[in-house]
């Protein structure tokens, strides 16, 4: 029995995983994504299970999100994942998020990296080959993840810190929390008025309990790009 | 063709979805059960679409949550849900959530409260009878949620910001990050020393985007029970 090379999860969307604007928020959307990623890994054996056996595990590296659209109040969508390329060090795995009727809502791009669990440093899988039969070159007609300047001259900076509904299984920053800690730079009224079309986030660093960070934004010239830099400012005394 | 009296919902906990004790934390525990009390409800004709055509909602009065233990990761699990009680104005609804093998983890009491959609108050719902055959008489071991009294002598007080992340669909902080505020008063070492066999909550007033929120927290003599109150100190500028 071989495992599908893409992988399908569906949703229905429940009035209480809204955001004010009465869809999936891009952090919940994040989420899923990560989801939907570790089951396939799961199936293809390739995750946290068998990885943690040799003392390694994955973590997310990129997202590139792109959508027409999120999911409605009430509405079913499938998102889907397969595995566009892969060696010993990362893995590149793509998604798209249909409505019920097959219309794409829009497309994501991630890049996940092995590292081991002690030194917090990439691993070598040489056991990974064995899913070089899944890989398939199915369209994701989105732009990968482009390189992010850190923010020098920031217009918005708001500090946080680090607490426990924060923290995830690897005793680091939520990767979705990340995504609302970008999210909470602007307004509310800001998103009632403009729409999330492309999120990317590029995870560097590790952030862990108790840590103090600022969260720095700059806007483009034209207003259409904010760019935001999450860096650790100190370790608060908790 | 009619709707079982018990919904149930199966999930499989990825390490994404955990919190550095590697289960699933509270919050999430709250935010499922509140998932597959709405799930029931749109079956039932009793949810989001039907009550809104009459500018009515339901709302999350009251919790009570007693876990044997948490789902671990990996691990599939199980939420049922079924009502025990109902009139025109609030509904009882009890769950238990088992693991694969048939075991109870835990159970949940709920009690929601019909509101009017403009006035925020109280609604009559006349034709919610159509939904008496589903009540059932289903084992809840569990006691109901009981008096909480708001905290006067408060030994450890965080000051809180609500910002876009924390807002929901009804424009009113989410139900799951009411919990996080809570669970965010003790530190990291708390959890992992102590486990939270118990949960209550009383939603009781509406808390809004820019609202600044003081939460509170004072220990039972014994130091097994934390009781936690969140009020409003405020309108921030933002």
């Amino acid at each position: 029995m071989s495992t599908p090379s893409v992988h399908s999860h569906t949703y229905t969307l429940t009035a209480a995983q809204c955001c004010a604007q009465r869809e999936m928020p891009p952090a919940q959307t994040v989420q899923r994504i990560i989801e939907v990623a570790t089951e396939h890994a799961d199936l293809l054996g390739v995750g946290y299970r068998t990885l943690s056996l040799g003392g390694c595990l994955w973590v997310l590296s990129r997202v590139a999100l792109e959508m027409n659209r999120y999911p409605a109040v009430g509405e079913t969508f499938t998102i889907n994942t397969w595995i566009e390329n892969f060696n010993r060090h990362f893995s590149q795995r793509n998604f798209d998020i249909t409505s019920a009727d097959g219309t794409v809502l829009g497309y994501a791009r991630t890049i996940w990296v092995a590292i081991d669990m002690t030194t917090r440093r990439p691993a070598n899988l040489s056991s990974i080959s064995a899913i070089a039969s899944t890989v398939i070159d199915r369209p994701c007609p989105i732009a990968p993840p482009s390189k992010i300047h850190p923010v020098t001259e920031a217009s918005i900076v708001n500090d946080y810190t680090i607490r426990v509904a924060d923290i995830d299984f690897n005793r680091h920053l939520t990767s979705s929390r990340y995504v609302e800690l970008v999210i909470d730079q602007m307004d509310l009224d800001f998103y009632d008025a403009h729409f999330v079309s492309r999120l990317e986030i590029e995870y560097r660093r590790e952030t862990h309990y108790g840590s103090n960070v600022a969260v720095s934004s700059a806007l483009s010239a034209d207003g259409r790009t904010i760019t935001t830099t999450i860096s650790q400012i100190g370790r608060a005394h908790v």
